[in-house]
């Protein structure tokens, strides 16, 4: 596959929305044939999933349905959406992917890694990003952020020590693939993270 | 555990529906406590997904999709109503479970058997039926009378080939299983059928 496959993960909050956004400009300037999604969702029958997923009235929903609701929805966006866009040679940046798996429900709801690994494997087909943007802030910090804004879903209102859990899911994986993961100081000022970002767009020579 | 957990398989047309309503009315007859449900759906969240599964505007559902969704709908089905009826000494009957899954999916659409155990273990968590009645008739013959009726859905359209696959697989199972799959000729009269699954149920001395 010739395309490039780029992911943003971090906290709700994080800014990744923003960053996204900035980096699309930045690839369109160039001349990129770019694509912008996000999970859970992509497609129109992802985002069916995605519904019932952040639906506040679904309280009752079981750890294991809500993970395999996860992997079904990108089983749908990689075979409908990401792949046929890396073999057209596309830039693909993603809003969340498998890394988010792991660590909200395998690491925050206490499933496992290796149980999501497993689910994701089957759902993903082989697919991984090439490089992975972790935006680092912490949860407090996040949370704030995203409270102050008018936005709020049924997963938002998980007690903070499962955000918790999950960043400190999220500083291992950057650990265990330092290679693919980027960490970023998300502190940082709007400007400044998209330089970041864009400097290590340009060392990877994509 | 101390309730019993009943299933239904069979292709559509087989007369589940049928056999499992003079069940019903059988044990209620006896005074047993006795709970009907079905799958992919029991629970509020499992008809959310069920919907996903069978709107047939949804032609792109990828097969991997289609088994992680049926699979996330047992997940929920078996949390919130198998385990908790089983638990409080419930009959449960049960239309279509875990063989559903690895006939039409693992089968059918060719995802292999080893991959739907799989995710299915996950979502069982090790509830298993203790009688399974598979209701065997050939898939020309059961479609034939489906589309008799009104009712007819994506999954309906599937060709009949597809179908002729599912029911060699249910066969496989039968021969697996010998101890918990029950086959019986579907062909057979209405009050027939019921006759057999009731001596059936009796020898097994629930």
């Amino acid at each position: 596959m010739s395309g490039v496959f780029i992911t943003f993960e971090g906290p709700d909050g994080s800014g990744k929305t923003t960053q996204i956004k900035l980096l699309e400009e930045y690839f369109k300037k160039k001349g990129y044939d770019i694509l912008i999604t996000r999970e859970p969702g992509g497609t129109d029958i992802s985002e069916q999933i995605r519904k019932i997923i952040l639906d506040r009235k679904n309280t009752q929903m079981d750890r294991i349905t809500e993970a395999l609701l996860y992997s079904a929805s990108r089983a749908q966006h990689v075979a409908q959406v990401i792949k046929p866009a890396l073999l057209e040679g596309k830039v693909i940046i993603c809003d969340r992917f498998v890394d988010s798996s792991i660590v909200y429900q395998g690491i925050g709801r206490g499933l496992g890694i290796d149980f999501i690994k497993k689910i994701n494997d089957m759902a993903t087909d082989g697919t991984e990003p090439d490089i992975t943007f972790l935006m680092k802030i912490s949860p407090e910090k996040g949370l704030s952020r995203k409270f102050s804004s008018d936005e709020c879903n049924r997963l938002d209102m998980e007690r903070l020590e499962f955000h918790n859990k999950v960043y400190e899911g999220y500083l291992k994986l950057e650990k265990l693939y330092p290679k693919r993961i980027i960490g970023i100081d998300a502190a940082k000022s709007i400007e400044k993270v998209h330089e970041i970002i864009i400097k290590k767009v340009i060392d990877k020579q994509f």
